[in-house]
């Protein structure tokens, strides 16, 4: 299997973009990684792009056909690929397979979704809870939000945890997406705490009492409440990837794709024997890691599906890094922070950052591009050679990790 | 790069299925595949599912990770590959690529659509639409069909054909149809005719003259009539695939992926140097030739993409069989017959054993798979050791060629 290393990248802001449509932010993203690998005038063999629904919120098809004629690269070979919420993280691996088979020598990988102009949150809520088993679950009106409430509520009994945790976790990525100026909310919840006290909304002693308000942070799935919930975003992230030996033909500084790992797990959530851990998840990280010769011990530097702050505490603990049930309290004790033992979503995360679906799966590793390489700015972590990705599809049903590491 | 070889095949009934779902041909499909290949208690490591629309036509998404559970193969990694009418011959690359790469030892590949059931068939002339270009295409009201009867009025012109050629090529597709039992229609287009006869709709003395007949064949895009056109069908087709290495270890008779390429050209038709030649597919199938170290004239069966039987002449051409302007001229002469010089689509092709759209790309290798063991039956060609497939999406944007020998 020949090595695949990452030599440029592109990402675009992620938010509400009122004047980009689809496919201005899938030609945005992957303009700018080819401008940054220096591959302007190279034949590009294949383009893999992940999105979870352009014809549902776009109503257009054929993105990847789309895509390479309208950024000059025809007659490279063109995919769609979908995965729900881990659309960009399949695109990484069907890109990852084409370097390391021989077929392709230069490979473009883009993830993208454009949703915010969308008028009915419901139109998407209920788009993605047809990612749910239609019988057993979707008929009985559960969402994926919902889902997310029944795990919370599960993984805070069970592991005695509290909910304030989980809140630490939502306060730490605002942290972290206020450093990055590319994330949809670039502000500490302290600040729209402040914010509101100057709008006269009410006055609180803390970040904490300010999220427990129910005026300020609605129940949108108990116990969850708006705050441990990333938002709608639009947003675009792109790779270029070729082989690793002829990396430095074209950069000076690529970053090897060390290991890569993908499972499932049952597609009924109520099927598992335990609801608050990510089987899929154990098993694609420890091929991911055993593809790179390396244990959670390794990693410097990690992004994790936050899509609910719920699946950031438990992520990190099937990743590797915590025991199982730790994990939401060792977010509370500063372990996952910036400067902490173990950053997670120095980004911003889904949280912060923003999750335009088929984009995130991409924009993680293009943040541990930037880290690896010393590049991100205010949010860098010291030092970080080596970074794993969580990318969650369905609920927890299709999991992807990719593992990347200085060359 | 590693070879690729074919273990076992699956192969659903076209047609109006009305007792299936989606899911249910998904399934149906890969149990042969697998029960086919004798990996029943083998351990699989990816799943690529080749469907256009199970969104818009079916309501439900992640429909990968749905299937490796539903038919018992978790944590297999599954994915979903769009590429319109193409997206099963790209779930055939993603999957070769997967085992080329050694990333995975046992792939599932599988494509299928679901149809029949959408009381408004404007409802999917209108979503296989949204494949062209918003802007300088769809805006206008063109469909796909109208973009074929463009292109065969072109064609006949410029070639000095005559339109009754392209009825030629339906009515050998639909005698070979008659052959097959897993075809659509399994009826000869003089049945159609003398059924009419019968039923007292009117008395012709040939099978053209009924062709010609308003009321038995009507225009659907100028020049291009009924019998041009291929039906909305459901069905599903799948593959195993594993290291050619190791196929001898589950089956006798493996077939091997010898060739294999995928090309893209313009998004908008209009841009093309010229509409009756498809770029594409010369650049793809050159891909999969010189892959395969095989010349056109090596091959002995070919599966085309005739959705339009205007497209089964141009390909023909276009692949390497026939010079330019000679395709339907080729098969009004009898070469593409069975018995013929070159036979093209005995499995009755999209126009006799049906189009449910993302099955199409794998239902012609497993047509390739039958005629190269010898297995196809009534309408097997003498002395197959060679075969070639032209999957085609968009409007000729995106296609896709795979060649097949004998082990």
């Amino acid at each position: 299997m020949k090595r695949v290393a990452i030599i440029g990248v592109g990402h675009t802001k992620f938010g509400k973009l009122e004047d980009k449509n689809l496919m201005d932010l899938l030609c945005d993203a992957s303009l700018e990684a080819i401008h940054d690998s220096n591959t302007e005038n190279e034949k590009f063999d294949s383009v893999y792009v992940g999105c979870m629904s352009a014809h549902a919120f776009n109503n257009i098809s054929g993105i990847a056909s789309a895509l390479v004629d309208k950024i000059g690269i025809i007659p490279a070979a063109a995919n769609h690929i979908k995965n729900g919420p881990a659309s960009g993280g399949s695109a990484i691996i069907a890109g990852f397979q084409s370097i390391a088979s021989g077929l392709s020598d230069l490979t473009l990988v883009v993830g993208a979704e454009k949703m915010t102009h969308i008028s009915t949150p419901g139109y998407i809520t209920s788009n993605v809870a047809t990612l749910t088993h239609p019988e057993a679950e979707r008929i009985h009106g559960i969402s994926l939000p919902g889902m997310a409430g029944l795990l919370a509520r599960t993984y805070l009994k069970k592991y005695n945890a509290k909910l304030s945790w989980l809140s630490d976790i939502a306060i730490k990525n605002h942290d972290n997406g206020a450093l990055n100026s590319l994330a949809h909310f670039q502000r500490s919840i302290k600040n729209f705490m402040e914010s509101a006290i100057k709008k006269g909304k009410g006055t609180w002693d803390n970040v904490h009492e300010f999220l427990e308000d129910d005026d300020r942070n609605p129940i949108i799935a108990d116990p969850l409440r708006l705050f441990h919930i990333c938002p709608i975003s639009d947003g675009a992230a792109a790779l270029v990837l070729c082989d690793a030996k002829k990396a430095k033909n074209y950069c000076d500084r690529p970053i090897l794709i060390s290991g890569i790992g993908q499972a499932t797990d049952t597609h009924i959530v109520y099927e598992r024997e335990d609801i608050t851990t990510l089987r899929a998840l154990k098993i694609c990280s420890q091929k991911a890691y055993q593809m790179a010769g390396l244990k959670p011990s390794d990693i410097d530097v990690a992004e994790l599906h936050d899509a609910f702050e719920i699946l950031e505490a438990v992520e990190s603990e099937d990743i590797g890094f915590f025991a199982k049930g730790e994990g939401a309290k060792a977010a509370h004790e500063g372990l996952t922070q910036i400067d902490g033992q173990i950053p997670i979503n120095p980004s911003g995360g889904l949280k912060a950052r923003g999750h335009p679906l088929g984009a995130t799966g991409v924009a993680q590793v293009v943040e541990l591009f930037w880290q690896l390489r010393g590049e991100a700015e205010k949010r860098q972590v010291q030092d970080a050679e080596k970074g794993i990705t969580c990318n969650f599809g369905g609920f927890g049903n299709n999991i992807i990790s990719v593992i990347v590491e200085k060359m």
